[in-house]
C-alpha cells in the first residue's frame, strides 16, 4: 500500500497509526481511528483498512468528515467518526480509472483505497471519486443505563497492557469526578478508588482512571487489569455510589 | 538502521513493508519482498534484512533488478525477483569503504546495508560498491505437478489471518477460472467452493480465492484455514476436476 | 503521538526505532535507546515514551546530550545516554502552554512529549521548556565482578530471537579477544567457542559471540539460546579462563 501511494505522489508524508487492531474487530478499529484521527493536522487523509475480508459487496467509501478525509470500507469502521463530525460527505468510491489493474477481489487496501488517497492527495477533488451516499453502515456504542443508584456499562476493549477500557464517559458519573466514594464491578474485581495514574494502585489492585480517549478504564499498576479482573470486552460494569 | 541512512542522506522517506517476517525464514521473506518491491516507485531501494545470522559467509549484494534497486544477503531471499526481472545485474558488495566502522560480525543491516542503500540513493552509481558476480544464490518455488485429473500442489505459507497461500497460479489451472466444478484437499479440508471474496464462505467453510499475489488461497471467513485444515507450510494440496 | 507532532511542524521526518520494548521494562528500554540513538543524525528529538504509566509524579524531562535531545519521563530509561554523553543538559519541562489541553493523566506521550518535541524542533530553544535540574533519576548496569580466573556477569536482557545480551564488554575479557580457551556457563548451558557469526554454531550449540551493541551475547544459530540454556534476564553468567 504505501509503494502504490508513493508511486502516484512521492510527496506525501505516510505515518502508521498501527498495525495492531485486532483481526475482523470493527469495534477495535473503530475506536482507534476515532480516538486518533482528531490530533492529525487538516487535510490529513486516513486509510482505515481494518477488514481484510473487503470485498465486492463492501463499498468502498470516500468521507470528507470536518477537516480530515477517509478511506475505508463501507462497514461501520468510521462510525465513531461519524458521531463526532457535523460536516459530513460520505461517497461511495465507483471511479474505478483511479484503481489498481488488474484488480484483486481480496486486497482493496492496495488496489482501491490507496490510489484514491494518493490522487486525492494530489488532487483534493473528492467529488471525482463518486457520488454522495447516505445509506452507510453506522453502529452506535452501547450506552450507559442507570442501575439502582448507579450506572450499568460495559467492557468496550482490553488494550495491550491489559487496561479495560469501559464506556463509561465522564458525564455518565459526575458523582465520580465529584469525588463521591463508589463500588465499581467489573468480573471479579471490585474498586473503589479512583486514581490520578497508574501508578497510584497497589500491586495487583485493580484501580479506576479517566483514560486519554475520555472514557473511565480500569488499569492495574505495572500489571494487567483484564487478568486480575478475568474479565475482557462484554464484560458488564456496575458503579454504585454510596 | 533508519538512523545510519538519515545520518547519510537526510532527504530519502523510508518507509517500512513490514517487521513480521517468520524468524530466519527465507521463503517468506522471498515471498513477501517479492509480492511488495513492484508496487513501488521506480528507483527505490530495498534494504531487505531476513537473516538476522548473516555474517561474513554471506556475501553482501547490490542488485539492480529492472527500475528497481536492492540490498540483501546473498541468501536467496531475492529469488523471487530474480524470477521475475529480466534485467538483472547483481554486485558483491565489497568497497568497506562505505561500510560503518567498527564493522560488527552480527548486524551487517546496519553496518553495511544501510550505508550502502544511504550512498547509493545520494550517488546512483551501483558499480562503485564491488564487481559484478553470477554465481549468487537462488531457489525456485515447487512447481505443481498433474495428478490425474487435476494438479498436485503445496502450501507456501500461511499468513496472519491463517490464510493458505498456494504455488497454484491462475495459469496451472485454467478449469477453476472457466468454472468447471472441483474438489480440492489440503490436511483434513475439502473445498469445492471458488470465491471471489472471503465473506462468500459459511462459518468455518474453506473456499478457494485468487489471491492478491496472483496464486490461489484457502481462506475462511472471518476465520483461520490453518486451523480449520489443520495444515500450515509444506502441506500437499490436490486439485480434481470433475 | 505523530498526528500531534505532524499538527505543529509538519516538515519533521518521524522515524520509529520499536514499539517492542518490553511493558513497563526500564531497562529493556534503556538499551534499547542507549544503543539507537547514536546512530541517528545530530539534532535528532528522540521521543522516548517507555512507560506506560507516566502520571503526575514522574517529572517530563528534556535532555540534551552532545548532538541529540530527548524527550522522556524521569524514570531512568536514558540512564545509558546519561552515561555516554559527557555534553548533558537535563530540564524538568514544566511550560504548560505547549501542552495539549485537556491534558490527560494518563497519556503524556500524547499530551506533553509530543507536542514539546515537535515545537523544539521549529525553535531548537529548550530553554524555554523548563529550569535545569541535577536530580533527574539515573541507574547503572550491574558491573561485572572478578571471579576466580574469571569473571561473573549477569543476562541482561533476552532479544526477540532468544539472544541473550549479557552485561560483559569487549574490556572485561580481554583474554577473550586473545583467543585464550575458555568456559562459559549461563542457566544449564556451558559455552567454549567463540564465534564470529551466528552460523558458526551446529543446532542447539551455544556459542558466545560479540554482539553489535558492544557487549558479549550467547546465540543459538538459527535457535534460541534463551529456551537452549533455560535462562533470562537477571540469570547469572560466569567466565572461567584455562
Amino acid at each position: 500500500m504505501k509503494g502504490v501511494i508513493l508511486n502516484i505522489n512521492p510527496d506525501v508524508e505516510i505515518a502508521d497509526i498501527t498495525h495492531h487492531v485486532l483481526p475482523y474487530d470493527l469495534l477495535d478499529g473503530a475506536l482507534v481511528i476515532g480516538q486518533a484521527y482528531k490530533y492529525f493536522p487538516p487535510k490529513t487523509i486516513h486509510v482505515v483498512v481494518v477488514d481484510p475480508g473487503v470485498g465486492t459487496e463492501r463499498r468502498p467509501l470516500l468521507v470528507s468528515a470536518g477537516t480530515h478525509y477517509f478511506v475505508a470500507p463501507d462497514n461501520g469502521v468510521l462510525s465513531m467518526v461519524y458521531e463526532r463530525e457535523e460536516q459530513l460527505t460520505v461517497r461511495h468510491i465507483t471511479s474505478d480509472h483511479y484503481f489498481l489493474q488488474p484488480l484483486s477481489t481480496t486486497f482493496h487496501g492496495r488496489d482501491i483505497f490507496s490510489p484514491v488517497a494518493a490522487w486525492l492527495s494530489k488532487t483534493w477533488q473528492s467529488n471525482a471519486f463518486g457520488e454522495e451516499v447516505t445509506d452507510f453502515v453506522r453502529f452506535t456504542l452501547p450506552k450507559p443505563k442507570p442501575a439502582g443508584k448507579g450506572v450499568k456499562g460495559v467492557v468496550l476493549r482490553a488494550d495491550n497492557f491489559g487496561n479495560l477500557l469501559t464506556n463509561l464517559a465522564a458525564e455518565d458519573l459526575p458523582q465520580m469526578i465529584a469525588g463521591t466514594s463508589f463500588k465499581m464491578r467489573v468480573g471479579n474485581a471490585e474498586i473503589s478508588k479512583f486514581a490520578q495514574t497508574f501508578s497510584e494502585g497497589g500491586p495487583n489492585e485493580p484501580v479506576l482512571l479517566m483514560g486519554s480517549s475520555g472514557f473511565f478504564e480500569v488499569a492495574v499498576n505495572r500489571g494487567s487489569a483484564a487478568k486480575v479482573a478475568g474479565a475482557n470486552r462484554g464484560a458488564e460494569v456496575t458503579v454504585e455510589f454510596a
